[in-house]
Order: structure tokens, then sequence, then C-alpha cells
């Protein structure tokens, strides 16, 4: 069994303003360590898969910067979309560069941005994922057991598993992102598990599932060169402009017969703002999270994060505060997603260029 | 008359870290206008003193900074002290390079980092100082009406008027930094005003009276030269080390019989603390005071200064928030006195130069 990782990166981020920018969106800053973030997601394959074989999908503006962040990736393979177009334009390009790879190539779909520990039951579960994957032509989507009804994920109806006492069971349906009173009874019946937007398959068997359920994304790869190399821009170009604006969940994996899901065993989050770096990295005594250097007194509660300078706090609690060489954000932790809210207000102001 | 200010600028204004630093501090910063503080003090006496007449005494670490923060001072006049010796020597030092300007001239010694407002009852004040000044061979010192029972202030105690119905009195003491309940008993006997540091006097009566009561720093002058220039500084190290550390409040004013106090129309504050920029500048509906740019949503009671960047709140109430291009500070406004303390302690890090 060999893995290719296929790494989606084209995010933009917004809700780690002002550490994220256009030009620095989530997916490039050290949130969980010092490298960026789709380093750590590289890194983490570690023992599975190897860098040689990775594709990273990202935004045409963002290539070079990802080159320079994962230079261990073959440059060929990391691939700029003109426009995004969601994930199934992505997710099909990389399944046809991919296919004749062999009998035993196993494709992992990854995004690039969330917190995954720890790493060695992630890649168990990967391996057993890639297992099924290939003795069943299953596209096996990992599902993540919900520690509470957060309506800010999708989640996946599991039904029966596919053989007696087997972890890996069929898929009910994928459920949009519920209401609040939806998500409490998605915990509470056991069988409801968050997308984290994972999936393990075989190419071809991608391939065929992409032509039986979505024809018009299939019909435009027989025009893509054999391989990505100098020259496949223009064929980018023509291809995703023609391309469908839609998810691989919605194209392929809600009508598929192939779907498996399997309850993954190592703790997720999505990192959604930056709140979530609560749960992550060392605190101090007082529950303070700082990354990078901070000077807290008689604080608690606070996540501090800097760039580079130096975070400065007298007496303040529960707040997130970022510090940037031009911008200094200061708001409480359980406001953090309000952060996209003021991203938008910026984008009326007359600089906004300057700030985003 | 032909006033001749001396402006006093040797602070090292930690209190408005991180803006403050060694090279820039607080008399260099633009806290009150666009312009460093040291320029608004001049400014401010627009109509009543010239700045070719003017006098700053201040570093000589920070001689350069100044005389680019005032350019219309003669450079000559801007005397950097080799070391500080409190207010007494330099107090001392400018009398005597004022000697001999005639029978009008009236020397005003200014602090160049204070609020005072309105700058035209200011210069009433001054004008009416000067002229009992003069008429009285006095040294003028204005008292501030206390508006609350401050500890951090000296007080001086007024006594009866030098003429029937004037408004000028003697003085009967200066007093110290009082406690919590002496503060209270001299804001309600109304004898008590705050000590501003503010002086007028006739610069033969000054030097008279530090001959008389300052005998040890009277001895000093005569090595000086006539005039500041070329070569002073050799002399200023001279007279610097061997000068005792010493205010001119205790070398002279708490001695001399030519004390006078005046009763200060104007209002005034010491801007001891970021704290104290609440009560200067616009605020928007929400009681936020914002200098340089700021984005404050949901928030009130905010004191946000940027010198360049931007200032984002989300949801903040009653903070000071302060970034600098290295430095980001937070702490609610009414702790902004601990800044000191923070200070202290970053004086104990490796990298305190950096951050100070």
């Amino acid at each position: 069994m060999r893995f290719h990782p296929v790494i989606l990166a084209g995010g933009r981020g917004e809700r780690f303003w002002p550490l994220s920018r256009r030009a620095r969106p989530k997916q490039l800053l050290p949130l969980l360590s010092d490298r960026p973030m789709v380093a750590d997601t590289l890194e983490r394959l570690r023992g599975l898969a190897s860098p040689k074989d990775a594709w990273i999908i990202t935004s045409r503006e963002l290539r070079t910067a990802v080159r320079v962040a994962v230079p261990s990736v073959p440059r060929e393979r990391v691939i700029g979309e003109p426009v995004g177009k969601n994930t199934a334009p992505a997710v099909a390009l990389a399944a046809w560069w991919l296919r004749g790879m062999g009998a035993d190539a196993v494709a992992v779909i990854l995004p690039s941005d969330h917190r995954v520990e720890p790493a060695s039951r992630f890649r168990e579960d990967l391996a057993a994922a890639g297992r099924v994957a290939l003795e069943r032509r299953a596209i096996v989507v990992l599902g993540i057991p919900p520690t509470r009804p957060d309506t800010g994920y999708g989640y996946i109806e599991a039904g029966d598993p596919v053989a007696a006492g087997s972890e890996f069971r069929g898929v009910v349906a994928f459920r949009e992102k519920p209401d609040a009173e939806t998500a409490v009874r998605y915990v509470e019946d056991g069988r409801h598990l968050w997308n984290a937007g994972i999936f393990v398959f075989a190419p071809e068997v991608m391939l065929e599932e992409i032509r039986t359920h979505a024809p018009d994304i299939a019909a435009l790869l027989s025009d893509l060169p054999e391989r990505p190399g100098r020259g496949t821009d223009a064929a980018l170009e023509r291809y995703y402009a023609a391309a469908p604006w839609i998810s691989i969940d919605y194209a392929v994996m809600e009508r598929t017969r192939r779907a498996v899901v399997a309850r993954a065993g190592f703790a997720w989050d999505d990192l959604g703002s930056w709140a979530a770096l609560e749960s992550q990295g060392a605190k101090d005594a007082h529950g303070n999270v700082v990354h990078g250097r901070a000077l807290l007194e008689d604080s608690s509660g606070v996540i501090a994060y800097s760039d580079g300078g130096l975070v400065a706090g007298i007496g303040v609690k529960d707040l997130v505060i970022v510090h940037t060489g031009d911008v200094t954000l200061v708001c409480p932790r359980d406001r953090a997603q309000e952060v996209r809210a003021l991203v938008e207000r910026i984008k009326k102001e007359k600089d906004a260029d300057a700030l985003l």
C-alpha cells in the first residue's frame, strides 16, 4: 500500500486576521508549531507517506509561498488553481493524475489547516482506511466522534458495519450544518460523526464515481496533460474555467454507493477561530496560551499570539490578543468568531488592501 | 516684559511604555497632538514668548532628538545634561545664563510633558505671574486648584494675599506627596494647591536665592562659560559631576522668603499614565478615545493608541490598547499605572534593551 497525500490548501483563512492575510492565509501560518500548518499536515504523515508522493492543491496566488513552505514536495505537484471551484474539481484532478499508479496506490484527501492529535493514531486510522478502500473498492471518509453539538460542522450519519464486528460502516447520509436542536440530537444518537473532509480511496475508484455522478467534470479531465509540468497552466485555466463550483461531498459522496465511514480515534479541530488555540499548546498556571512572546501580569485565560513582537498584558482575562507589526487585535475569547465580520468591514475601508 | 521659557525635558517617561522608550520618552511623544509634547509646550507659549528666547534642558542622550523636535529653538540653547541631578542644578544653570538679560527679563520654568488647557488662560496666568515677579522680586509658583485628593502630586499651602485683593499669596509650605487622608484634608481646606513645577522669576532673583540657600550649587556656576556654545560640554561635565542631586523646590523654594503662589486658572494634568488620555481629545459615541487608527466594534471606554498601525477591537470595554511595531500592550484603564511595574520587570529580561 502506497499513500499519495493530496493536501487541499486553497483557503483564505479570514478568521485568523490580522495574522492571516491574502498572501498568508491560515494554512501558511505557524498556528500549531513553528512551521506553517500545511507543513505540519505533511509532517503528520511521516512514516505513512513520503513528501515525494504528496500533492498540494492551492491557489495560483499562493503557489510559490506553498512551495517555499513545503520544499520537500516536488514543485510540479504543487498545483495552483487559477480560480477556486470548491473541492470536487480538485479531487477529480488529483484522481486523474494519480490513475495508473498501481494496484496498491491509495489517495488521501486532507485539509491543510486542521489540528489532529495524536499523529500516530491518525496514521493508524489512515492505514486501516486505506486497507478497506483497496479491499472493498470503497471511498472511506473519516468521521470524528462529536464532543459537542457544534452547528458549524457537517455531519455524516453512519449505518451498519460493512462486515460483522467491523469499525467501518456504510453511510446513511451526509448532513449539512445543523441547527442547534438537530445538532444536540445528532450528538445524542451516537450515529452522527463530524465530517472533517478526509477521504481515502484508490484513484481509479474515485475516477469511476466521478464519471458516474459528475460526468461534467469527468469530461474535462481528458483535456489535461498526462502529468503536470511546464505548460500545465494553460490546461488548468481551461479546466477550472469550465468546471462547476461544487464540493466532492455533494458531487460524489452523497450519491455514490461506495462511501464507507470510519470512526476516527484521533482528536480533531478545524481551528475555526483564534479561540480554538485554547485547546492547543501549553498553558501557564493561569490558563494563558502563548504563541510567540508575551508578558502577562495577573492575567488569566488569555490567548496571546505574536508574530515576532511582544504581547504585554496587565490584569486582563479571557481575551484574544494578537500582535503583528501593523495591527493589534483584541477581543474576548468567546467573540473570536466575529473577526470574520470585522474583516468584512475592513474590506470596505479605502486602504483595505494594506490590511487584508 | 520679555519671557525666557526654560523647558525641562529630561524625563524618561516609563509610564507610557511601550510607546515611550529610552530613546523616545514621554516628552518626545505626540500624546496630545500630532507634535511631540515638548513642541506642544513651546507652541502653547505662542504670543507670550518666542522660541528664539527658549531654552530646553534635556539629557545628553536626547539632545539631538529634542533639537529635531523643536527646530525653532536655537541649537546652543538645547542643553544636554550629562547626568540628571533633579531640577535645582538645571534651574541654576538657566538663571546663570539668563542673568544680565535686562530688567524686563522673566524666566519661566516649565515641565515639557504636561497637559495644560486652555493655552490662552495659561498665557494670561504666566503674564500676571511675570508682572508680580518683577514688581515684587518674587519667585512665583503656579498652584493648580486640586480637583481630587490625588496622592501622586506635591501640594503648596497658600497663605495670605501679598496685597489686599490680590490673587497672589505667600507660601506657607511646600508639601510632599500626602497620604490619602491628608490629601482629602488638603482638598477640603481650600488652601492647598497642586505643585505643577511651573516657576516664574527674574533670573537675578533666582540666582540670589541660590547663592543664599544653595551655595554649593552657586559656587559651581562661575566655572561655566559666559554663554553656551561649542566647548560647553566639558564645563557641563564638571558642573553636573559636582552638583548635588536636589530639586529646586527643596533647594530654594521651601527656604526662600520670596516665594509667592498664584492660583492657576487653567486645567492641568501631568499625564501620569495612559489612563490620563481619557480626559483628552475627542471621544466617539461610546466613550472611546483614539489616537492613530482604530476599528472598534461594540466597544466602549477604550483608550486606543497606535503609532502607525491599526488597533482592532471587538466587544472590549474600558481597556487601554497600545500598538507599536514591536509591542502590543493591553490593560484595564484603571490599572494603567501598573505599566511602570511591568517596565521594571522587563528591565530584568535578557533582551530588555530591545524593549525599553
